[in-house]
C-alpha cells in the first residue's frame, strides 16, 4: 500500500495520519482473539497494571502467527519504507490493552525521546503505527496527539518511573501547554482496523479507561535499517537487536490466515 | 425558563438534558473569574486534589455575589420546579475544578445514592444542574453519562474513601457494565454557558483531565422542598440544612451584574 502525495503532505504538516478501516473486521477479529490469549499467558513479555490487569504485551510478532503476519503486512511496512526511502526493521512491537476500568494513563511523551535516550537511536527515522483492535471512542482512553508538535525536535524530558508500571521519558506541563497553544489536541477515534501513523517526535498521551469498553491497540515501531539502535540498555524483547530488513508478505496473508482460523474454530 | 414537552419527554427517556449556550459569554466570564478567586482563597469550603490543585469549592452561593445570583437564576430554578411540581431549595452547591493536568477522576456513581445514604433524603426528587464555566471537550475530563440508567432506582454501592480526596458511594464494575449494555455512554461537550440537567439516579463519572485545558463546572443540587434531608452527617456547607424555597431572581440579573463587573474592572 502506497500513500498518496496529499497524505504525505498531511503527515508532514500535522505529524500524523489516520487511515480508517485499513484492516477488515475478519482480519481484526483474529488479532483481537489472539491478543486476549496472549494477555492470559504467563510470559515475561506480558506486563500488568498495578491492579493486575494487562497493560502491554511485547514482541508477539515473534511467538504468535497472526501477529507475525501483521508485523510483515504491506499495508504497514510499505508506507513507512516510503517515508524513509529505505528498508525498515522492527524496533518494538507491543499490544497495549488499556483494559476496561483498569487501563491506566500514558503520560505526555515523544517516542523518539525514549528511543534516543535509552536505545541510542541516531535519528528520529523510526515511526509508530497503531492498529486499533477494538473500537476507539472518545470515552475509552483514546490516544491524544498534539498536532505539529513533531516540528521542534526532541524536547527536554524527565524519566518517570513512578506514575505507571512502564518507565517513560515524559514532557513537563509547561512544555505540553506551549505545544498545545500551537497545535491543540486531537483524539482520533475509529472502528477496529483503523490505523494511525505518527512521527517519532509527535507529543502524545492517553487518559485512563474508566469504561467497560476494551481498547486494545497494536503498536509497530518501524525503524529505517540505517538508523538502527546503538545502545542495548533495555531487554531485547522491548528494544530489538535484529536489524534484518522486513520483507513484506502478501496483502491477502492476514485475510487468508483469518479465514483458516475461523474455519478451524467452527 | 420553562422546558418544552419534547424536552421533558427526552429527560424522562434518557435521564438527562443538554441546553447549549444557556448562559452568554459575558455571564459566564464573571463566574469563571470569581471561581479562580475562590479557589485561591483559604476557606474550609475549598477542597484540593492530592497534588494540591483545587478539586471543588462548596457553597459559593453563600459567600460570593455572582454565584449567589446563579443560585437563584430562573434558567436553572424554573425547570426544576417544573420537574418536581413544587418549590425547590439548595441541597448542595459546588464548583468542580478538574484542574489542567491534575484534575482527578470522579468514579461511577449515582448522586442520589449519596443523598439517601449520607443525608437521609427520602426520595430521588432532587437533581443536579451543571453549568459549564470552561469549554468542555472530549479530551479534558468531560462528564460521562449512562443514558437510561436512572430507570432502575438506587443501586447497590460501596463507600469509596480511598480513590480520591472526596468520599463517594460508587457503583461496581459489574453494575456499570450492565447499565452500559442498555444505555451506552455519552459525554456531552459544549461551550462555556452550556447547561446539563440530570436525574439523581443517572449513573455518571468523569475521567482525569490530563490536558492544559481547564474544565470548571458549577453544580447546583436542587431538591423539592417537601423532600428535604433528614440526617445531618455531613458538614452544613456540603449538605445544607436551610430548606427555604428559592425565589428566582430576574432573568437579566446575572447579565446586569456581569456588565457592572466588567465596567469596574476596566
Amino acid at each position: 500500500m502506497k500513500l498518496k502525495p496529499q497524505q504525505l503532505r498531511e503527515f508532514d504538516e500535522l505529524g500524523y495520519l489516520v487511515i480508517q478501516d485499513c484492516f477488515s473486521e475478519l482480519e481484526v477479529a483474529v488479532l483481537r482473539a489472539e491478543a486476549e490469549r496472549i494477555y492470559a499467558s504467563n510470559r515475561e513479555e506480558v506486563w500488568h497494571e498495578r491492579s493486575g490487569a494487562p497493560r502491554t504485551a511485547f514482541a508477539a510478532h515473534r511467538y504468535n502467527e497472526a501477529f507475525a503476519i501483521l508485523g510483515r503486512h504491506p499495508r504497514l511496512i510499505e508506507p513507512i519504507e516510503q517515508f524513509f526511502g529505505e528498508p525498515v526493521y522492527m524496533h518494538q512491537f507491543k499490544i497495549n490493552a488499556k483494559a476496561p476500568f483498569d487501563g491506566e494513563l500514558w503520560q505526555w511523551h515523544q517516542d523518539y525521546g525514549t528511543w534516543k535516550r535509552d536505545d541510542g537511536m541516531p535519528d528520529a527515522r523510526a515511526m509508530n503505527i497503531a492498529v486499533f483492535l477494538d473500537e476507539v471512542f472518545a470515552v475509552n482512553g483514546p490516544l491524544m496527539f498534539i498536532p505539529k508538535s513533531h516540528k521542534g525536535g526532541t524536547l527536554a524530558a524527565v524519566h518517570d518511573k513512578a506514575t505507571t508500571s512502564y518507565p517513560l521519558w515524559t514532557l513537563d506541563n509547561e512544555t505540553v501547554t506551549q505545544l498545545v497553544e500551537v497545535g491543540g489536541i486531537v483524539a482520533p477515534t475509529g472502528r477496529p482496523g483503523t490505523v494511525l501513523m505518527f512521527h517519532g517526535n509527535l507529543a502524545h498521551a492517553s487518559p485512563p479507561n474508566i469504561t467497560p469498553f476494551p481498547r486494545k491497540i497494536v503498536y509497530l515501531t518501524l525503524c529505517a535499517v540505517s538508523n538502527h539502535i546503538t545502545k542495548f540498555t533495555r531487554p531485547e524483547f522491548i528494544a530489538h537487536r535484529d536489524f534484518t530488513p522486513i520483507t513484506a508478505c502478501e496483502d491477502g496473508a492476514l485475510f487468508d490466515y483469518a479465514q483458516r482460523y475461523k474455519v478451524a474454530a467452527e
